[in-house]
C-alpha cells in the first residue's frame, strides 16, 4: 500500500470534512458553478474555493473556466484506493474475527 | 448522514495518516503496547502517543492501562459509517454514469 500513501492522505483528508462530502455529493448529481456551491452550502466564495481546492489536490474534483466561470466535475479520481485500503482493512478484521471464532471453537471442544 | 457527520470527520481524518493507518493493520494482528509500536514505527513515544491519541478520540482504537504497560487494541468503531458512506457515494456515481450511458444510448438511436 506505500506508493498509495500520499494519495490515501489527502484523499482521507478531503473527505474528513462535511461540506466537503457535501460537495462531493452535490457534483455527483451535476457539475456546478463555484458561487451555485457557495450557494448551496451557504458560505462564501473563498470559503468554498478553499474546499474545493482541497478536493482538486485530492484528484477528486476538477475545475474548469468557462468564460467567466469556474465549473466543478467529480474526478479524475473515484476513491477507488480508498475503498481498496478500507476494504483490505475489513478483510483482516473479519479474519481476525473467524480466527477468535475458530480459537473458541476449539476451546469449546476441550471442555 | 448527518448524525454521523463528527464520527466521519474524526474516522477519515483519522484515516488521513500513513503512520495511524499503519497502526490499525499492525493492530489488526494483535494487540500491542504503546512502546512496541513506537519500536515498530521507528518514531517517539510521544509521536506514537499522539497518532494513538487521534485513534482513540475517532473510535478507532482503544487503550488500556495494565500495569505500567498501556495496551491499544482496535475497536470499539470498526469503520462502518465510512464504509457506508464511500459506497453510497460509488452507487451514486454508478447511477450516474448508467445514466450517461442511457443517454448515450437514445442519442445514438437518434441518429
Amino acid at each position: 500500500m506505500v506508493q498509495y500513501s500520499a494519495k490515501l492522505d489527502s484523499a482521507f483528508g478531503a473527505l474528513a470534512d462535511p461540506t466537503r462530502r457535501g460537495i462531493l455529493e452535490r457534483l455527483g448529481r451535476s457539475d456546478a458553478a463555484i458561487s451555485d456551491l457557495a450557494k448551496a452550502f451557504g458560505i462564501t466564495l473563498t470559503g468554498i474555493k478553499k474546499h474545493v481546492g482541497v478536493l482538486e489536490t485530492a484528484g477528486l474534483v476538477t475545475t474548469e473556466k468557462v468564460g467567466r466561470v469556474r465549473r466543478c466535475s467529480l474526478g479524475p479520481r473515484r476513491l477507488d484506493d480508498e475503498t481498496a485500503w478500507i476494504a483490505a482493512y475489513r478483510r483482516m478484521l473479519e479474519g481476525r474475527h473467524d480466527r477468535l471464532g475458530e480459537f473458541l471453537e476449539r476451546t469449546r471442544e476441550k471442555r
